[in-house]
């Protein structure tokens, strides 16, 4: 084992070629979907000011951010004044109060690149990480809600993930779930973090984390919980929300949703979850989260959060959006969307006198597209040549010595088969080209 | 216009989409490049641990470096353990001295990211920008050296810059201009710096400042100049290098390169050119530099630098390497590399109870490949949102109302002609996607 010097630091990953071309088509089919909905890219610098940063992701999320020491003489005083980011949202606000009317409107953008938390690294848990981003700035349709919604559908369906559930609900209906059951107004923010571990968490254990916790009345703990987890907890729930004018609004709203967006992601895929609460405290409409087969938590989530960009420093506009959860979609696809690429042609040099001949039929190769290698090790001997092209996976090795030269033609090894052609030189990007289309 | 505080910080920008997609544009085109060479891409965290990069920039460089405070309760000590990346280089010499045996040998890799630099910034010069390299790591043979400025052409040309000339030097061949003219040995370094100057100052300049600020008889320094500054100055150095055993070494260098280049550059495109330097000192073998018609200094550059990766804290390996000015070239190509996307179709939302169809249409737009946008803004008026159709620079713009969805048909509006069709609903992805191809 190499000494831990030269690793990466402490929750940072070097990728190789193998799983980044791996990233990188994952990274690609999801920015085609995007692009299709008319999302634009956005790129914003790897550090903002600090107190772009500052205060706005709570206390712990505060104690996470890296940030930048000073330079020059103000180094010794041990003070940052930038930060890496932390997440994508802060600087979409930024950006929308900067750019405002230069920028369409709505102002519909995805972004795809790295944020940087100083949290304790663990199994699948980064210092730094991908996040993947899309979102809807400036309408408050229903079919901004949608069109995200459907968006990230489409966008595990190109990366492979077909097995998922869209979990969807609404802050409001919530709110209207609290005033049917007779919570107190007070306790309702507690009572909707217990809630959300529905999924985690048994019934009863829930219930007593409600009255001791939270201290709910133990009837009222009791009922939610039971209808919230019965067979029938949709229609228990309809039925309840009937009762309150928010209630009322957030079931319009759910099924807003699932209407317009039923045609895309498939009514089986789609559902009302009255159990989903989402930890984030900004959202103000629908929310969402994606689950799929076999993997605890989400892989995707988001919902509308109208007030956000406004406490976040942009402008006050009605905004919402979906996050994909890009690093466990790339951990779950595994070695399903490994990219090997394969040389098709591996150049021996058997003789110095024709090296340069052997650099113009790379030249030749690589302008008909062939992906091509030359050798650059110090040997002059062919097997140890051509044990270097099986490395390489190559199709096609080709040999070109003096006697080749003479001839005028190049020897054409299809390491495949291990048969041998001898191939007129003025013919042999035409003749390789023909060989590597059907497979390349 | 805008309040500072929404501005990126300085020296770094934000990129929306046009300028993003430019980029991205000759990244890809650069990158199709390198693969087709061989070369694997590697990608390494934004940070490095600070030891790693100190002291690997001289005391200059040091100073620019973006030193990252220590976390937790080691904050308020103001130290620093972490820095960002201040170039490639060095996090390729830790990953060939972590990774080792896992790399194939030799090493070639190709590298596109940004890095950070404190410098003070100015017009065309950035504290965050991003830096493209290919190099080759284990292989000291001069078909390594050939393959980096073939593909560093190979990628010149790729982005569309075709007036360009590849200036050849070596190393060895400066040694022996200096022996052959007498230079006495302790001069040399600021000899050549001060010569290095020769493509920017006039030579009577460069002569006073060999005398004064070198300390170089003035006859030397009159003979220097003249024979580096004459019409045959080639033919001159040549001459002169025959007498010692480096200049005799470095020409066959050279011309080693010329003769493996020549077939993928072609000959007008690259020349040796005696008076190359490159400030920087830690090249041991061949050396270039790429110039542009009407761009001033270089737009790609590169050589040997054998002792470098051992250097850096890696193992002792022969290497070699180029990098491409993409910030500049970027800037050279300019509105000519723009990357405009064109929405194929718009779709109008005029009637509540058919958004859930136009949804449904829009899915099966955005299936069939073509890019499809929704109406997402409040108004319900047909002229408003043909106007945004227009603002999006949509070939299409569609409207389904309640009549048209009683007929069974769309309105497919040409935004060029400004002609109108009823398409029948079924047929409707067919008929854009024959509409859009030839363009599209």
């Amino acid at each position: 084992m190499a000494s831990q010097q030269f690793e990466p630091p402490s929750g940072t990953r070097d990728f190789l070629a193998g799983a980044l071309r791996t990233r990188e088509h994952v990274f690609a089919r999801i920015r085609e979907v995007f692009e299709r909905y008319g999302f634009e890219p956005l790129q914003t610098p790897a550090f903002e000011r600090l107190e772009t940063l500052t205060g706005k992701y709570g206390d712990e999320g505060d104690k996470l951010i890296f940030k930048i020491l000073r330079r020059g003489e103000h180094e010794a005083t041990g003070e940052a004044d930038l930060a890496l980011r932390y997440d994508m949202t802060v600087p979409l606000a930024r950006v929308v109060a900067n750019y405002g009317s230069q920028l369409p409107t709505p102002y519909k953008r995805y972004v795809m690149g790295p944020v940087w938390r100083a949290d304790r690294p663990g199994r699948g848990r980064f210092r730094e990480f991908a996040q993947c981003d899309v979102d809807v700035v400036g309408s408050s349709s229903p079919l901004a809600d949608a069109e995200i919604v459907c968006a990230m559908a489409d966008a595990l369906d190109a990366v492979g993930v077909r097995e998922f559930k869209i979990l969807v609900n609404s802050r409001r209906a919530l709110s209207g779930l609290l005033e049917a059951y007779g919570v107190p107004g007070e306790l309702g923010g507690g009572v909707l973090i217990t809630l959300d571990k529905l999924d985690k968490l048994a019934p009863e254990k829930v219930a007593t984390e409600l009255v001791e916790a939270r201290s709910l009345p133990a009837d009222i703990a009791k009922a939610l919980v039971s209808d919230l987890t019965a067979e029938d907890a949709v229609e228990r729930m309809r039925t309840a929300l009937e009762d309150s004018e928010d209630g009322r609004a957030g079931v319009e709203e759910i099924d807003r949703l699932l209407d317009l967006a039923t045609s895309k992601v498939g009514q089986a895929r789609i559902a009302f979850t009255p159990s989903l609460v989402r930890g984030l405290d900004y959202y103000t409409g629908v929310i969402f989260e994606v689950v799929a087969e076999g993997m605890p938590g989400s892989i995707a989530s988001g919902g509308r959060y109208d007030g956000l960009i406004a406490a976040l420093g942009g402008p006050d506009v009605p905004a919402c959006g979906g996050s994909l959860g890009v690093e466990r979609i790339i951990g779950l696809l595994g070695d399903a969307a490994a990219q090997d690429e394969r040389t098709d042609v591996a150049l021996t040099v058997i003789a110095e006198e024709t090296a340069a001949e052997v650099m113009g039929f790379a030249a030749a190769l690589r302008d008909a597209g062939l992906r091509t290698e030359v050798y650059l090790a110090a040997s002059r001997k062919l097997a140890k040549q051509l044990k270097w092209a099986a490395d390489r996976k190559a199709r096609f090795a080709l040999i070109y010595g003096a006697a080749d030269k003479e001839a005028g033609v190049v020897a054409v090894k299809d390491l495949d088969s291990g048969e041998q052609e001898q191939v007129p030189a003025a013919e042999l990007a035409a003749y390789l080209t023909r060989r590597c289309v059907p497979t390349g």
